[in-house]
């Protein structure tokens, strides 16, 4: 998408065959171009979390499998980068999928073709994540367009960030309001800030803002008033990780604005990419283990001070602990439809399969 | 409470006959006394929250117009004073009905006899409303008991601070903790951080460390996931406002948790002095209008940098609005239960008429 009219990809390779990513710790502030030399570094940046969002952790991933190949295309090196690379954050499916298709495609070539091919397998997968958020826009274009014509204009409630920084490009939960905007419909979006991290705070309304769509961020306690209130037409976020019973697990926080939508009546969708449909996974309840981060997420913001410094301050008393799950998951009976590249699907172990026939596991 | 091992209340008139009250501004990082020498100080401390919570407010309100009794106990001052102190908070149930009360009893008086009377009768709100959280601790006590008894260690989730510093002292939601801590009862509070204003960070969070009790601090986003994983007991909170029906206006975010409580069928109750109750609304959704504060509550977080002084920080794009609501109402149908001075009442207009026969209006 754009940055000051520019377009951008949120992760590209260079002329020079550098790769780049917007390093995204220091949105909206200030925006930051990072080059990744080695596999060491794309560690780095996907476990800090420089780059964050399903889809977009899965491109990096096999963008550094590349890279490797480069340095190194032995098996053993190969085998190695799986491991290091899926350790940064062993809970995003996307990641080992794509860590698992590069190894795939990778490990039956002479190590002489490896690097070519990785090169080409990367740029594959990035583009492929393009293609699947533009599809996922126009089926969401779709919902919001009926909401439009009944009412005029359509408020939208996203949590988080699933925008384009997110993903290569589209995003997935903005990818139908970016059509829709593109489209002439008139729609405002309410953007959750998502305590701890911030991301809709930092990221989504940094997007909104870049592409002048009308939007007010809210703190993450304001969304179920709104919705109670009739301020709110359709919640549309993203996910981390799909069972094959349509659960979402994503960004802590997200079972409750889905409680909250069901109470009022108001639809819930999940956009998502059917590679973070993990068809291992039945009941996101009991089978999904929900990572606990640092505890100074929780007590340290951070933004621009007054003197226009980006700092981190502590809001808590030094004594106080605190508590940092990461996640946490909706079940299917509080999700409206899951939006994916083939169409919008019933949040059930049915609906997906109905769509997705050919990558289901027997029932 | 304690501070330092220190007993304190929130407001006290000292030695010197000048009103004192803990500025709770700068809190955890900071513990300022101020002294509010007249009216337009009072006024001050309410609408800039030095002081907060509807019983504090409500007792504060009460030392105000005595202040300003001594000052000039006139009708027309008397009547300039109610205005003055209900515009700071208009939605605050308790500020209302303290300054509803000071007027009633002044108003008869001849001017002269006024001043002494101001001072008796806001020490004695003060006094009861530290009789009452107490009595509201004793009847929490029993139901946080009967968990431990059946369980071993409780935990209890709290949302905003409804703590002493609410309160003249005890705390409403807090009274239940404290007592039960005293009582020997191992427990834990998870604190909801409470955004925008960050009063569980920055109070509740401070209270708890303050008397040792374990805790730890969670984002707003948190509770949902920890009450769907058992990790949750019961839920109490304040309130600032409680309709004839039972339904409940408090702090933004309240409601969301109410939701997942009942999904996951825990116990949530609501702490609450009976004079937030307001026996001239039923409906909370359709008859409580809610306040908005301004943006940058949202757009702006305060805490302790680097340097150890108090800053704040932008954590959002400046091209970027925010709407800022502050309070939700939860329905009664989500509610176990009402912690009164007189007992525990079910959520509903039966159940509060059942004990407050004498407060309520005829139905």
């Amino acid at each position: 998408m754009q940055i000051d009219g520019q377009q951008y990809r949120t992760i590209w390779r260079g002329d020079d065959g550098l790769v780049r990513v917007i390093d995204q710790r220091w949105l909206p502030h200030d925006l930051r171009i990072a080059t990744l030399p080695d596999r060491t570094a794309f560690a780095t940046a996907i476990a800090d979390m420089w780059v964050r969002g399903a889809p977009l952790i899965g491109a990096t991933a096999a963008y550094g499998v590349a890279v490797q190949m480069d340095a190194d295309p032995s098996d053993s090196s190969l085998a190695q980068t799986w491991d290091i690379l899926h350790r940064t954050r062993p809970t995003a499916i996307n990641l080992r999928w794509a860590l698992d298709r590069m190894t795939a495609a990778l490990r039956p070539l002479p190590s002489a073709a490896r690097t070519d091919a990785a090169w080409a397998l990367a740029t594959a997968i990035a583009d492929e994540d393009v293609a699947m958020n533009r599809a996922i826009g126009d089926h969401g274009l779709a919902l919001i367009a009926a909401i439009a014509a009944r009412k005029g204009r359509v408020n939208i409630l996203t949590h988080c960030n699933a925008g384009w920084l997110a993903t290569v490009d589209w995003g997935t939960a903005t990818a139908p309001i970016y059509r829709a905007v593109q489209s002439g419909i008139d729609l405002h979006v309410f953007v959750d800030e998502t305590r701890p991290r911030n991301q809709g705070a930092q990221l989504t309304a940094w997007e909104m803002a870049s592409h002048a769509i009308p939007h007010a961020l809210i703190v993450d306690n304001a969304g179920g008033h709104l919705m109670q209130r009739g301020e709110v037409d359709m919640v549309i976020v993203g996910t981390d990780r799909t069972t094959a019973q349509g659960d979402v697990c994503n960004k802590i926080g997200t079972y409750l604005k889905a409680l909250a939508a069901h109470d009022a009546g108001i639809p819930f969708y999940v956009a998502l990419p059917s590679p973070t449909i993990d068809w291992t996974v039945t009941d996101g309840l009991t089978d999904i283990p929900i990572e606990e981060r640092a505890q100074d997420e929780v007590t340290h913001v951070q933004g621009l001070d007054a003197t226009g410094q980006i700092a981190r301050v502590r809001i808590s008393p030094a004594a106080t602990p605190a508590r940092n799950p990461a996640f946490d998951v909706t079940p299917a009976r509080l999700i409206t439809g899951l939006i994916t590249e083939r169409g919008v699907a019933p949040a059930s172990a049915a609906g997906l399969r109905a769509l997705f026939a050919d990558r289901a596991p027997p029932p």
